[in-house]
């Protein structure tokens, strides 16, 4: 594609969207580790969003899309159905300014998941464990209350704010060939890709997606939208089908999307548990799989790594099955 | 005791140290949760050692150690009987000069653990199991090879390395009322509290020990040594006995020893992996267990705490058994 998405933050909306969100979030630290690097052979800088708050890239996105909105729509409080980081994301960063966040779940949703969105306040609505009882269910709640619903990831503001921590990284980094970030819906995927583009462009952006749920890629190659149908992989945070508004983006500004085989994302996660005494959930662990999984390409490269999310479940870790 | 102990480091010693084994270890990160503050009713600055090279604050006194022999003595390299973290970071510290640590182990150490001291070039030489074996054995090799033995903990270049985690705490956290180390044999406790004695004389050192080991803190209060006998505690790190340097310097220098329960010491492991999103080890975790047990002097305190290690047994979390 050589036309410009018609959708897309400018520079300035993510430096604004940084701007905003600073007071709010963490500036993440950026951490290389000397035994990683030399078993993939690159010198790799990962981003630790897997300590942002809520333990997940995912509040820099929602403070965005909270603090954008008009006094008179924060009043009346915002909506998204999920049952994963967005949700909680959203409940947080209602909390931040008293507004509610209504939140619809699937009734079958984790237990933890639940509790976590309770403890930063979000209201929940249950429903069935269908994408077409969801929307209807957060359709009815928006009737009802006048929130502003803040979809997980096609949303500008949303982008712009994911976009937020490349910048981050870029400021730390100083010069990188790459920048890696895994792709569920697209939102952390289309920010990284628009930060480079804006304020690095001779860095390019790759994306990491697990082989059992490889919608993006196959969208990406084929050049037409494909969804994500009963995807099965350990990386719950990548099940979603790229959106109106990020697949364009991706289309344009990313150079290629890798896929992974589900044991190798596992290798990759406890990796970097035993080696950076950090925790990540498996979705986090998909960028690093591609280095483990070994391409020529990546070979001696100095790549910014994005770590989404550490939201692991401490009582079902994959390699104790 | 009001005198000072005849054998423990200078102020100047300790920044010797750390100008000594700066090159080589990291300057690791400080970090406040505001969850775990909450929870606590204190303002808590988290070490992270455990993002310490070899995983924990060993690291510092044995580079330290390794690097204050003469250039005659490095050549014929190091020794030590050590089944745990030190056994690592001697036989990394070692390999910094081309030199050979030697490690005497117990024939029944864990395998990941005689697995990562070879990993970082430690020549291994098992014996039996019991304590004259131990030093039996490493007499033996020594006699042959003319190694120096770097003990553990009662050794002033260990203690003089381990109190640089101060230092940089200090540096970075500002005035702190009091800063809390584990303690097992009293390296990591002597070193921080004569950081705190020569470089910020008005805060406080506390000491965090098991119940299920409490040997120093029976000694400290009847103020005579008592040796640890066959401790079961979860925190294997903390299982050894005071040593004739360490105890007088904690004597001298230590306000009060704390005990926590084991149950606590599994909830506080917990909920640093789940709210910091760091691996901690069990013995690291004895502090925050401190806090959670609720003692009305630490309410409200801006307290220093050191996060000693993070080589946790991913395959033997305590929460799954």
């Amino acid at each position: 594609m050589t036309t410009t998405p018609s959708l897309q933050p400018s520079s300035q909306e993510i430096r604004d969207a940084h701007t905003r969100i600073l007071p709010h979030i963490h500036c993440t630290p950026l951490i290389s580790n000397q035994s990683i690097n030399k078993i993939v052979d690159a010198e790799l800088f990962f981003k630790c969003e897997n300590m942002q708050k809520v333990g997940a890239f995912k509040a820099r996105g929602a403070t965005n899309a909270v603090l954008s909105l008009s006094k008179e729509l924060q009043v009346k409080g915002v909506a998204t159905h999920s049952s994963g980081n967005h949700a909680q994301a959203l409940s947080w960063a209602a909390s931040l300014i008293g507004a509610e966040a209504h939140i619809v779940m699937p009734s079958n949703s984790n237990r933890v998941k639940i509790e976590a969105v309770k403890g930063y306040g979000g209201k929940i609505t249950f429903c069935k464990p269908t994408l077409s009882s969801r929307e209807a269910t957060l359709e009815k709640v928006i009737g009802e209350t006048g929130a502003t619903e803040i979809h997980p990831y096609d949303n500008i503001h949303i982008i712009a704010g994911q976009a937020t921590a490349t910048i981050e990284m870029l400021e730390t980094a100083g010069a990188l060939d790459m920048v890696m970030a895994p792709v569920g819906g697209g939102g952390l995927l289309s920010g990284t890709a628009l930060a480079c583009h804006y304020f690095a462009p001779t860095t390019k952006v790759v994306a990491a997606e697990p082989e059992q749920a490889d919608d993006a890629f196959r969208s990406f190659t084929q050049r037409k939208f494909i969804p994500s149908v009963n995807p099965t992989t350990i990386a719950d945070g990548l099940r979603t089908s790229l959106g109106e508004i990020t697949f364009p983006i991706i289309l344009n500004y990313v150079t290629r999307i890798f896929t992974v085989k589900e044991e190798t994302i596992i290798t990759a996660m406890r990796l970097i548990w035993e080696r950076m005494k950090i925790l990540i959930e498996p979705s986090a662990a998909v960028p690093l799989a591609v280095f483990l999984e070994g391409h020529d390409e990546l070979k001696g490269k100095r790549v910014g790594v994005i770590l989404s999310g550490g939201n692991a479940d401490l009582d079902n870790l994959p390699w104790s099955k």
